[in-house]
């Protein structure tokens, strides 16, 4: 019963397929919604007709082509559960980016094999970039452009690049939480936020080394595991365990092993 | 000796070239930096690199071209002090963004009579996004597409989109405004950082209401002023004192002179 290895290759480039499908629903109704909005404050919500009308295609696409498949998605629960092969979807990660035109929201899509990431897009449809990763190995795509991803290497967190989406209390961060991350900034070299799941396609670049997130549920960090694992980075929950394990969502991604055992320490402190 | 207004157009031409020119420079070095950084850590900066060889290239256009004009960049100084017109350059706003691919940072052109500004230029070139404002319109340019800019026209805080560049204290904000900022943020609709210069972009096209920053400098936000009074906004110190006054380079842009009215209030709290 077990699929081959090289039928990975198939479902890589459905998943492709998953997220040209996904750009056709978000990048029409991406930087629409003001002028609308001005008109009919009530009636027009841009972010959520993307993600529903997303996430309705590619349910289709993935019950024509592989019935016997589950699904799970942000907006319409799980289909086939107990599936060997499931797909999670989140048409757009990032709703806050999408509603301020910024274009660091983005498609996520996951294959996971008895419960593992196996294939993971990250597509972020405005500046036409799409990360890829199974196999072991991550590509970013940039129209005619192709590249493997690498992460920096980075190892010490004094010379890291750090993000994370929201510093403040009260959002995804816990007070705790927030003072962690905050005095993880200041022994970083820098820190930008507000980048949601681009921020992990730069850290398999090599351009940010480390991410830490929480409050993240299954759809928001999947599709980062193969991508990131794929460009020789660690992602984990902040205690190093494997993700999924931690009811608080909480998310560690690093440019090498070393970085990121700093980062757990510094974290758990 | 005074331009007439139709020679402004002539300028705006201009510093679209300049613009141009300013992406020749920076990016091809954009994403470049951290594989180079691997092998030599002390010899390559590519922000600096861009920063230097795209002013460069700025000021030896504006020398060329209207060499009785004067120049004021980031990097070397002032040119010609004391003359009517002045071109005030920012090849690279947004060098952590920069440093860590995000495409945030820009190249901003500024050129003022007297000390006004009268025509500014924000350029993203990885998106390749450019506003222009000029004579009282600002535009939105990406390829062939082209559309006139107009804030959201966003009158209440409650309903507000903020942004600020980085919200801790510290570094472009003291405790205070860091502090003032925050309030700010949870009295608003919703909260992202780490925009830079293209937050102020946003504001242009509707898609963020209110941007709040400190500590910038006249090459930080001269261009920024005529492409949000193009679209219909307001921009002001925190305040509302004109620009230029506040010797802590407090900048405050909003959706309506309500909102902006409201922002104040909050802000001097």
């Amino acid at each position: 019963m077990a699929k081959r290895a090289e039928d990975l290759s198939e479902f890589a480039q459905f998943a492709s397929r998953l997220a040209d499908a996904a750009r056709a629903e978000t990048l029409p109704r991406f930087r629409a919604g003001a002028r609308a909005d001005n008109k009919s404050k009530a009636a027009f919500d841009p972010v959520t007709d993307a993600d529903r009308e997303a996430e309705r295609a590619l349910r289709r696409l993935i019950r024509e082509s592989f019935p016997a498949h589950g699904v799970i998605g942000e907006e319409f629960g799980e289909e086939n559960a107990g599936a060997e092969w499931r797909w999670v979807i989140d048409p757009v990660d990032g709703t806050r980016a999408f509603c301020c035109g910024a274009p660091s929201w983005a498609t996520l899509i996951a294959l996971e094999r008895k419960g593992a990431p196996v294939i993971g897009v990250i597509d972020q449809p405005f500046t036409g970039e799409r990360w890829t990763g199974w196999g072991g190995a991550s590509a970013h795509q940039r129209g005619a452009e192709r590249r493997a991803c690498r992460v920096s290497g980075a190892r010490r967190l004094a010379e890291a690049r750090v993000s994370t989406t929201d510093p403040r209390a009260g959002g995804y961060f816990t007070g705790e939480e927030a003072e962690a991350f905050l005095r993880l900034t200041h022994a970083a070299r820098l820190a930008r936020f507000s980048l949601d799941a681009y921020a992990y396609g730069l850290l398999a670049l090599g351009e940010i080394d480390l991410v830490a997130e929480a409050s993240l549920k299954r759809h928001d960090y999947a599709a980062l595991v193969p991508v990131i694992e794929g460009a020789g980075g660690v992602i984990t929950g902040w205690e190093g365990e494997p993700l999924g394990q931690d009811p608080r969502g909480r998310v560690l991604a690093a440019a090498s092993p070393a970085l990121h055992a700093e980062a757990v320490a510094f974290l758990s402190r």
